[in-house]
């Protein structure tokens, strides 16, 4: 039995992906199922309970060459401790390409999409595979959630194309209205810990030598987030400090409006944002402008400057 | 202009391919083109003859960000030199993923099949895309030539099938009589210098902390290969050293009768062989029964063997 999962600190394409793929492998005749390598986040919680589907089991180990397929992620960063000791025999993906190696030959897809439900979307239609009606509304959260209703800048044809075609196999007459909807489930942030409301959207990445912690924050209340500013400065304080990190920023994305506003956790993170983006920092916050996605704007941005 | 290419040392699939894949990225929109690492072998020297194919241009290095798709191979030391500093956007491959990373999100396809071409075909049968009749030939020659008509343990269904589809495209009536006209051309080695039918088929493998370099030499004549013993030890034995390898081995495939005697540059190669695979070592030559495929049964043994 193949265990399915997504990256540590799941978002909702994670979730998805994982129960998706691992029916798709399992109605392909390789028995899969699903897990999730963290707590569900509001907005993913929404999901689910809208399409009256169960949360996927929580994974905390597997044994050494446990078969493993990874969906919305491949680095052994973001994933469940010890992978180099796991059998990765699938990769379904739309990040790029990091530390992931095989001991095998496997079955590994990356498309440069918005995000992994448009290739499971492909998988089903080069298979010559219905999607499932509750799959269908599982990927089209997913295209939403991960483009943020097709605005952020990774957001491709080729997701739009997937949402038009999964909208009316999900019975999701008005996407626009269920966006709105899934977006507020994602800014009732109610009195969630601050630590908690850091790693919600969390990546560890090797930049160069240096290890740096991204958080974001995807919202339509901005104002709430910052509201909680000392408190979750300390949480990246203390963040930073346990996991041996040479930076650690959180960037409050307004979903509605478009702008980036980013936490740092101190003096060094200020002259990365400077000499990175050219952006100044205020009070311990950075202005990145329209930069609202971290996988094509702020990490290889990030990762070119440590490279130099 | 995207650079498609296969690995060094480059062999029929390596170099059909880059030419497939280079005309199917080209018909989609992306234009590419085709270029070799290494010189033809005589197997697929008859193959682009037989097909009126004029063979890749070689290329020796691209500047620094050029974009490339690699086929056939993944690891940086089969491929380009410098190709952490190229824009990688596509791969299509077959083998175990390796050192590979990607800057930013690309295509990638790997499926664990027995050879690239028969990935390629899913790609033209995905996008509902016609095999031209050239194509279908290289592609054909490609499953014959690393499966060895079928013989090879690496041999999947979805090769047979994938043969089965492309021969009638190519106007190939008699798949064996084809198959074996390829490899009377491979084993007419006539007075080629040991050092090429060294370098013919070889590719070198980090093992754990190690560096090694492993040929082969696939014939329907072994009994040729070993009347030049003597000077294929000698350019083993200078390779070894001029490439700082620790270990070197070249395997001398017999396709017809599926045995693998395998030359071992020296003792320390011969004790590698005793306790990774059982084999004893007489005259240089370690008896690998019918260990005829490097990719399945030799390369995971000794990785597992320098992993411990």
């Amino acid at each position: 039995m193949i265990a399915v999962f997504g990256h540590l600190n799941p978002d909702t394409d994670a979730i998805t992906a994982a129960l998706v793929y691992a029916n798709l492998l399992s109605r392909q005749g390789t028995p899969a199922v699903a897990y999730r390598l963290g707590e569900l986040n509001f907005e993913t919680a929404f999901v689910l309970r809208e399409a009256g589907v169960t949360s996927p089991e929580l994974l905390s180990s597997l044994p050494d060459g446990h078969q493993v397929a990874l969906v919305d992620h491949n680095e052994s960063a973001q994933s469940l401790g010890g992978l180099k000791k796991l059998s990765v025999t699938h990769v379904v993906d739309h990040h790029r390409l990091g530390d992931l190696e095989t001991s095998h030959p496997a079955t590994l897809r990356f498309d440069p999409v918005g995000c992994t439900a448009t290739v499971l979307l492909r998988l089903h239609l080069e298979a010559n595979l219905p999607v499932e009606p509750t799959d269908a509304r599982l990927l089209l959260s997913a295209v939403l959630s991960d483009t943020l209703h097709f605005r952020s800048p990774t957001t491709t044809p080729a997701d739009r194309e997937a949402a038009a075609f999964l909208a009316p196999i999900a019975g999701i007459a008005d996407v626009t209205a269920y966006a709105m909807l899934m977006f507020a489930a994602k800014s009732d942030l109610g009195d969630t810990p601050a630590s908690t409301l850091l790693k919600m959207d969390y990546k560890v990445f090797p930049f160069g030598g240096q290890k740096w912690g991204l958080g974001v924050i995807e919202t339509t209340n901005p104002g709430y987030v910052f509201g909680r500013q000392t408190e979750l400065l300390n949480a990246m304080r203390t963040e930073k400090s346990a996991a041996g990190l040479d930076g650690l920023i959180l960037s409050v994305v307004d979903i509605l409006n478009e702008t980036n506003h980013t936490l740092v956790t101190g003096e060094s993170e200020a002259e990365v944002m400077q000499a990175a983006f050219g952006a100044t920092t205020q009070g311990g916050v950075a202005d990145l402008g329209n930069r609202i996605s971290r996988k094509k704007q702020i990490v290889p941005t990030l990762e070119n400057y440590f490279s130099q």
